[in-house]
């Protein structure tokens, strides 16, 4: 597999990451969403880790590098599906994912996006 | 990776296929779509398999037999971002899909979907 699928859902990009993040499948994911955003002015990303058992601090970080390029192009980061094992591992791991949004699943993710909307990036 | 996640879109499911569907993670997905299917009285179920380069005819069972367990659980199944040399593969094998709806990407899967629960479902 050379590159994680993005999908556009209506104003919103929705990206499941279900294999290891390595590196250069990192940084064709960071590149295609960048090249999405622009295309179709999508006005937030929605990244799903619900298949994810472990997130070590290199995915952590691309996380963060997706958000942050997000946020530069006018669109909110939410993640969603994060296990509760991943979250005790992030915490312990002193990464606290600041500034990214998290959602207990896809349609709250949606939800979070669309008040963002109404009521401006609160990411900034 | 021992299963692939389904995502719960207000009505529907959506399934994104990244990885070669071996046997056993065919079984489990069928298995974890009924079970989603009969908890969240999903009306539809969308499959994104534009990150397949390869279908083959093991693969094009396997949905042909999701969308018919869809159907008797009373849910319509959409294949969306099927690759142009996967169509022209699939009706080289002689595997024309049939009640298997398909669209272009998952916003217009999703705009069928919708159109099918308005008028009923025309896949019986």
């Amino acid at each position: 597999m050379d590159r994680i699928p993005i999908l556009k859902l209506r104003d919103y990009l929705l990206v499941t990451i279900q294999v290891e993040l390595h590196d250069q499948l990192a940084v064709t994911l960071q590149d295609d969403l960048t090249q999405q955003l622009s295309r179709t002015h999508a006005r937030g990303v929605l990244i799903d880790i619900s298949a994810l058992e472990i997130v070590d601090s290199f995915i952590g970080r691309t996380l963060a590098h997706i958000a942050s390029m997000a946020r530069i192009m006018d669109a909110n980061t939410v993640i969603v599906g994060m296990r509760p094992a991943v979250a005790i591992t992030l915490i312990e791991l002193g990464m606290s994912l600041t500034g990214i949004k998290t959602a207990l699943n896809v349609d709250k993710g949606m939800d979070l996006l669309r008040q963002s909307d109404v009521h401006g990036s609160d990411l900034a």
